[in-house]
């Protein structure tokens, strides 16, 4: 039997006891982090779905597994023989969680699940759908965990202190910022439950997430207090020494709940509902009044100072060499050599690390052959890894862990002759991605203002990437940082970003054609402010990252001659950058990839 | 004495007789429409400020205005010598209007309004700015009603029926679909204040507002019933009969207020917050719960039928051959007679007349020469009114209302040598103009997704228009028409609206240089769909509007070599359309201003 199926069914058996009709599990820790420790990856016990997102929702007669667009492929291949429904967000018809439970839900039923992995707003959101079904909603209840025999423990890596030198800030300094703002809004308590927020409000950092350097933690900060809570083994004595010079206090991660039930409130609690989880959030709320906003610590964060900024510049360059040379050396092994998917994925997270500063990979590299590349998001596994041919494309996309930044970047290239209509897709993308990067524009404008920048190209062949085309980045944190983004969908529940100076933003249109190719091309670009006038103070891009695009798959045919410019352009900034890093042959090849093309 | 200054000064008498701190004076009638009637140009008559928005602040120490970016020029113009202070809205660090009085009203003190031409949501932001501060809102009082010896009386223009074959749905047909959007609001009760809704539901016409057909009227929809609140002497018999015919029950406009205090109601009423006025928003909250959103029938209205279309199709064409006929009268004979700008948009508006099926104009015809088109909006008069000079730059933006369509186009024109500069400032313009109509975009973008492809030309050259890029248009209605619309700013209190195939929308970017010269190209854009494929519904537009873009204005140089060929197609495309309807050497002359350019 699919285990998937056998997961589920002890699943019900355990529901039926405890008089569950819906049990929800969504991909969550406690902290509504992206990636999550093996701790947490309960919906991937039961369903063997493992892409980021996904949430899976189980009733007596039905197991439904929501995601999003960058995971339909792989959905439907890891799901299959398991008799779970795949709900396709964002396409037509399919109805979202909450209006799936307010349909199917009968009057007097119960939803069961745990509140520590379900946000705020997605909890709301739910009671919301059902709220006139006099339904129960159970929320102090992991029932995966008794199924659960091989669980994998909570982690508690040791905390570090990010280097003075690093920062650009002190953690008093961030602490007053955070206080004008809670000042703004009125609040005499914050509570952050995001853990990147929190490491980059006291200049530490974590091991507890696979990429992520953060650490499971609460913070609470009132106007003469910062308190946080940390599991006790991960705290060495330096940083025991640290913290208490900095005037924050030290508590147990456990102690959260008490500490919230019983702290002498002075006014009202901001916490960040998209962020919190609904148990904390029910607690809090008990307490009294809440300011509902994002957490501030949210967009003093996205907003890199001068000293960060200056080792991004650094690192991305020194990422950027990397990847050149490793693209090099699979362009000139491919048919002499076996090559496979994960072999490479290694090869490069290996050339990574020499590095000086290198501390992890920022992400699970991407290292996809031909239609594997289609699946937004694949990973090759030693087991599983497709071997590469001389034919068709590979796509890369990576990223490190730097004392001095979090990079990312995509290349796709041809390891051999490539069809006329991928050429086409190919450059199409590339057009898009440097239309981007080229374009200006006025302050107050959000992401969703410029995306269409990078789409047209390929909505002018009627073509789409399900997935938006730009994600802030974290300073050696998380590769994924909001709170802005390039994305064209329009939600009126999200408050768009004004995109800002200091910023940083990934560029990475893309074609994904199941079952044949993908193509992404990623770069992340630095917000930077240039005329000021009477019309307003006019942006535009910076590139961060220098690698060239594969010339071998581009046909100036598919491109204006502004686009063949804009490439010629960003080729020739490349080689500049790049130069001084390559010598004798190589120098050479750098040469011929980055030459004009007409 | 200044007679803004003298009119304030008598206002402030009366302020103080009756313990009113703050009057505020916004530009509207009962109903939140964008033109009024001159019953309602109570800020005009206090400040002499003509422009179509601005709401005035009086106080013991200050008068403000507030406007927005195409009024700045022309307000600083008018208020001089006035004392009044401009508040250019949208500008770094000037306050809105609730947090001026947030900031300045003390403890205690009263704010006045006429609560009937203060919107509901502007009343609510108006409490909400001083809920704090024990301030007394007075709101059942028009206190420059008295000092308004000569003040014009309410209009009452007689109503008239759309000939039932230019409807294209009948009002039973309209209201059954108005009811259904109730049901799924669970609304029992639907209150209309916005007039051109309401004419657009039971298929008629008014005359109380210039150049907009509509009458003052208010409708009222349950499940079983329709009612129309409305000026007795404006029912003829036959549209009494009509009304009748139709079940719809006709009521006086006063009764409005006796009939929501009295009526018997049987759920939740329904009411725009954005469209009703404050005083009935507040007599509806009192009677029960309200669904706040907006009008069902704005967006219905939006999207276009069939027969609808087919006729605005025709109308824009016949309207394009006249305003092409215009300009080139108008470059034949500058410098061989006197052309002012005042009798130019008298030519103009009497060639339209011709045009069988002609009613009106569907706005004051905007005929400005050299700096004047710098101010959006300007208008000449007979009395002032610029002559035209063979040099420099024309603007006109006009349109009409048909049997069958309302229009909107906007030229600019060269009347003899043009500088380098200006050339540019054109040529950019036109690109933006030609991109923007050319965009493709994917089902379920909003206007602000697609702003930047009209803005894009003029970003690149630092340089910006403050004002939207495109606005709905109605049919055989209001020429500004919600609720869709192109714009740049980000405003999260307001709901974005998705394209839809059927709407139609202008396409008008623009360069004003203060003092100098105005520029701007408006084409009217039909919404279409194209192909729908596994990535979704793609969409792109359709030109309604086929009037040669003036050539002589064009430097290529400034031009990519794609705008070159969309402007060129563009062309071919007019010559096409227009070619039948001239002859000889005027189309001899067509032939010319359509050529195809390198």
């Amino acid at each position: 039997m699919n285990t998937a199926k056998q997961r589920i069914e002890q699943l019900r058996v355990r529901m039926k006891q405890e008089g569950i009709d819906y049990y929800i599990v969504p991909t969550a820790d406690f902290h509504h982090s992206e990636y999550v420790n093996d701790y947490f990856k309960v919906r991937e016990f039961l369903s063997g779905f493992t892409g980021s997102n996904g949430t899976l929702v189980i009733s007596a007669d039905e197991a439904g597994l929501w995601t999003d667009g960058r995971y339909f492929v792989q959905a439907e291949r890891e799901l299959e023989g398991s008799d779970i429904v795949l709900y396709r967000m964002g396409e037509e018809n399919v109805p979202k969680i909450e209006e799936y439970l307010g349909k199917n839900v009968k009057e007097g039923q119960t939803i069961g699940f745990d509140g520590r992995v379900v946000s705020a707003s997605f909890g709301k959101e739910i009671a919301k759908a059902v709220k006139d079904k006099n339904v129960k909603l159970v929320y102090d209840t992991d029932m995966v965990d008794a199924l659960w025999q091989e669980r994998p423990k909570l982690p508690a890596g040791k905390l570090w202190i990010v280097p003075e030198a690093l920062c650009g800030e002190t953690v008093s300094q961030k602490l007053a910022k955070v206080r004008e703002k809670m000042a703004e809004e009125k609040a005499e308590h914050l509570l952050i439950s995001k853990l990147d927020d929190i490491m980059w409000l006291y200049n530490i950092r974590g091991n507890d997430i696979d990429c992520n350097p953060v650490a499971l933690s609460y913070a609470f900060i009132s106007m003469d207090e910062a308190v946080l809570f940390v599991q006790k083994k991960a705290v060495t004595e330096e940083v025991a020494a640290y913290l208490k010079k900095n005037g924050i206090v030290c508590k147990d991660y456990d102690e959260i709940v008490p500490f919230i039930q019983q702290y002498t409130l002075k006014g009202k609690i901001w916490c960040a509902v998209t962020d919190i989880n609904y148990l904390l959030y029910q607690l809090a709320a008990e307490r009294g009044e809440l300011v509902e906003k994002a957490n501030p610590t949210e967009l003093l964060k996205a907003v890199k100072n001068l000293v960060e900024l200056e080792n991004i510049r650094k690192y991305y360059l020194l990422d950027s060499v990397v990847l050149t040379k490793f693209l090099f050396w699979v362009k000139e092994h491919i048919g002499k050599e076996p090559l496979d998917e994960y072999g490479l994925a290694v090869k490069l997270d290996a050339m990574r690390s020499e590095i000086e500063g290198f501390l992890d990979i920022s992400f699970d590299t991407i290292s996809a052959y031909g239609a594997n590349a289609a699946m937004m998001h694949y990973e090759a596994t030693q087991t599983q890894s497709a071997q590469l041919k001389p034919e068709g494309l590979y796509l890369v996309d990576s990223g490190g862990q730097y004392l001095g930044a979090t990079t990312d970047v995509t290349r796709t290239i041809a390891l051999g002759s490539i069809s006329d209509e991928i050429k086409k897709h190919f450059s199409k993308t590339v057009c898009g991605m440097l239309r981007l990067a080229e374009t200006k524009f006025l302050s107050g404008c959000t992401g969703r203002n410029l995306d269409i920048m990078a789409r047209q190209p390929l909505w002018e062949c009627y073509m789409d990437y399900k997935c938006g085309t730009g994600h802030g980045i974290g300073y050696i944190l998380n590769v994924h940082e909001g709170p802005h983004s390039v994305r064209c969908q329009y939600n009126a529940k999200i408050t768009e970003t004004e995109l800002a100076a200091g910023m940083i933003v990934s560029d990475e249109p893309g074609v994904y054609i199941k079952g044949s190719h993908g193509i992404r091309i990623e770069n992340i670009l630095e917000i930077v402010n240039e005329v000021k006038n009477s019309d307003g103070q006019f942006m535009g891009f910076r590139h961060l990252t220098y690698v060239p695009i594969d010339l071998d798959v581009i046909d100036t045919r598919y491109m204006e001659p502004s686009d063949i410019k804009k490439l010629n352009n960003y080729h020739a900034l490349v080689y500049q950058k790049l130069e001084p890093y390559f010598e004798g042959a190589e120098k050479e090849k750098l040469r011929e990839a980055t030459r004009a093309v007409g």
